[in-house]
């Protein structure tokens, strides 16, 4: 097993895909705002064949809409144990932790950073929290820190440029 | 009496769980922004037996959602007078001012903030009420600050990490 | 005459009580960011009984729900000349434009700004604005711009500190 | 040919006139925040006889309403390939790539970027949309990149200074 094995990341939503916000209306609607630069990184990992899995504490249908927006089937919504709950899904997949990725920023994600075979979480993340993943990254939850992972696994990891899998995406040429 | 016997943390709403940004919409509905960080606040009294209540001069059913998400039941909104709702609460409930806590950022909560035990602002309050409460917090009303009061409690009076805490409502080791 | 003696505060919308953004939704609601922070403005202005008037090139209902929501009668949205718009309105209270004080960002308030006794524009006005008024604030637009425009009248002209006003407005002694 | 003879100004969206941020409620709903700034931009080049067109990979009814507003009729939407999106476009109007500008920030913006006459991006798009276009503007996207790019225009290539042209827009003098 090698980290350029990775065949799952997981990743955490608020705080991560957001800055942490939560807009509540009177009407009970409640909105997330989400940022198209993290859209990139799951068209990355779908190109690498890698799968991706949402697992949130929280249960809000808009993380459902982005979801079904960029194509990912499992998302995992309302977890209390994240843990557990990865431990299931990879089990069905046949997949190890060693061969996960998780990015996450608050105390519910501790146990899984610790078991995957890559951690990392955004630049404002809990100082706990930093303190146990392999790369605190340099950008913000909210700013594209999910892309900013996946780009860092492809040039740190795979030596892969991030432009080269792009062009095979858009279909352009530099 | 002292300070590591607070029974009760009041909060203001915009200003401290918020930036104080309103959002109108043109059929009347309006959004305020949470931040996930401060519902990691509320969790840490609760697991020490300590009781919230919100206190705000506004009255939007955004906060009542916010609330109840929470599982904050004392949500006193449209508040004219904080001093007066805020005592016969206390009274109600057998707490002195000393036992308790209010982190507030406007002119309304002066009064409150001068007659608690423990008073706190975010970093960007006026200057006329950071210069009346004990605590200016370094972290700005929208970025966590009602958390981070709550943590300063338990670090600089309670002694006690919010880690350790953290540790038994995740159940997360490190 | 004197700068003392302002009857009336003219107030432009977007880019001064928000920071210019417009929240666009795809069934056609329009959302506005307001601060709390101008709110303290407006009972400012009250207390000293001088009249405030909104004025907008702009037609959103989310701006009529905001002064509803303060109390403000005088709004003229939708306008194309400001200048015509504001001088048959204080024609009509006998008012001079001497006496009267308005803050703008862009430039359809030029003509306006330069007419009126007191003009100001938040810090992130566009350079051209900047050039024109007599106080260009060091707060942006949306941050409270019109409050701190209001009390900066206040301390400079009238030699008021604002809390001396906050303290009738708001009941609280320090 | 010169640059000083551009036609038709072809802007991406999300990124540009936005800052990225995708607002998702749990009903569905998608909110854009747009700036008020970027209008100025619309009625420069209107004032100038040069069209604009909207051409972006998402289909969201927000932008559709944004360009209603400003009366921009050519609102290509869901776009796969912008570059035949626009070569379909221009030839209707006889018009050759050389005589156009494009602003982008995203991969799928580069075939069209290279291909134009004048090509710019927001300040924090992407290093390798930088690398590729004549303009790497000082402005963030949803900060009034695009009407940065027009002034830019005005003022580096036409030798008009923009207040000239606001000036017969809003009618002040100076």
């Amino acid at each position: 097993m090698t980290l350029s094995n990775i065949k799952l990341f997981f990743t955490d939503i608020d705080g991560v895909w957001t800055d942490g916000g939560m807009y509540y209306s009177e009407n009970g609607v409640e909105l997330k705002k989400f940022n198209t630069l993290d859209a990139a990184g799951v068209l990355l990992l779908r190109n690498l064949n890698i799968e991706i899995a949402i697992i949130s504490g929280e249960r809000t249908d808009s993380v459902k809409k982005r979801a079904h927006k960029l194509g990912i089937d499992n998302c995992f919504l309302g977890v209390k144990n994240k843990l557990a709950t990865a431990k299931s899904f990879i089990d069905s997949k046949n997949i190890s932790f060693e061969e996960c990725a998780h990015i996450g920023d608050d105390y519910n994600d501790i146990e899984l950073l610790k078991k995957v075979g890559l951690s990392a979480c955004p630049s404002n993340a809990r100082t706990d929290i930093k303190n146990i993943v392999e790369w605190s990254l340099k950008i913000n939850g909210g700013d594209g820190a999910f892309c900013a992972f996946v780009e860092k696994y492809l040039t740190d990891i795979l030596k892969i440029e991030p432009i080269t899998i792009y062009k095979n995406i858009y279909g352009f040429n530099i």
